[in-house]
């Protein structure tokens, strides 16, 4: 007898920009990381780079374009309706530049993440890498965690640190976060996707890693 | 001709408890790994059991017992007066569980480190661990940072990271913290002490270290 494959989920990954954790995910899908069925890139922006990639990557894509709606409530409940018509069972945002309200994500409750290039609750909203430059934090990172009605505030799944060099401008670490965000996305999610990962209370577990505890930056 | 010695900065450290971070102090200084001259381990609790721990060190100590003075400007002018007596010229918070005001602080401007059990500027303030934990983060550490009139606001010169476990208690999670805490303030406080440390506006530079960025934390 066989093992039975694991079921794989169908999800959509939404976009504003290049999409390159969209990218990080998929090719975890399609090398079997990532229990995903990628049923649709979806962009608020019509111009996003990350539509082709998703194209070349053999992916459906849609644009929705948030100009044409006069509500975020509008654009949010054709948004949940369009990920519904295509059968989507979870949401992955990666760069995706709305604010999700209560008429999105109610129909969707528990089952969006999204990725932020800190380590929430440090810095959070927009340039969260920038902010903690200007901080002058010396360990930064990057957050999977579930999306709430606040602003980078649901339950986390997973955190990655990285050290701030001397020399980091808000590209440089960027780049570096970057790095982390295209490793840790698709762990996270595949924990949340399989149901390994649990949420209790305010606190996810289940997706410990087998990574040696940090260091200091100080020597 | 042999090198001339680095100069050793004389010190003092202040504690409230059991200083174990006190000891990961003194305990470099005697090792010569800092550059410092521990003039006196002072509490403001005459109880404190870390008072036992420096005199069997050989380090002379003090009680100024805070609940002598009308107000925190009084205990705070008498501290600065007993610790100019001694000639002290830079103080290592280590579990001090005052708040410094003006009257300290611009007598000792940019002459005071603390260390705080969490990734500043997330969970400032009293039970750093137990906020982590209920907050969910997966990442947590410790920061030295120079001390100024706000709560845990002043700039950060050395940051350690660890990992939060899915069984972690307080306890567990305090004690895998304290055990950064100890490699840190050593390290972070000789880079002040030696010069190498330099502030940029709130950025701290020069304490770079040799250690690997951390990794992320779910597989």
């Amino acid at each position: 007898m066989s093992e039975r494959p694991t079921e794989r989920v169908p999800i959509a990954i939404l976009i504003s920009g290049r999409g390159s954790n969209m990218v990080s995910l998929v090719t975890a899908a399609q090398e079997g990381r990532l229990s995903a069925d990628v049923r649709v890139v979806l962009s608020n922006r019509p111009d996003a780079p990350g539509l082709a990639r998703a194209s070349d990557l053999g992916i459906p894509t849609a644009v929705l374009d948030h100009r044409a709606f006069a509500t975020r409530e509008a654009f949010d409940a054709a948004l949940a309706d369009e990920l519904e018509r295509r059968g989507v069972r979870f949401v992955a945002l990666a760069g995706f530049l709305r604010v999700l309200t209560p008429v999105f994500l109610r129909r969707f409750a528990g089952r969006v993440l999204n990725i932020h290039p800190a380590l929430l609750p440090s810095f959070p909203g927009v340039h969260a890498q920038r902010q903690a430059l200007e901080y002058g934090a010396r360990v930064t990172g990057c957050t999977v965690h579930f999306v709430d009605e606040g602003v980078d505030t649901g339950p986390i799944v997973a955190q990655a640190a990285v050290r701030v060099r001397d020399d980091d401008t808000e590209e440089t670490l960027a780049a570096r976060i970057l790095e982390q965000e295209h490793r840790l996305y698709p762990l996270a999610l595949q924990a949340v996707l399989t149901g390994r990962a649990r949420v209790v209370g305010r606190r996810v577990v289940g997706v410990e890693g087998p990574g040696d505890p940090p260091g200091p930056d100080a020597g």
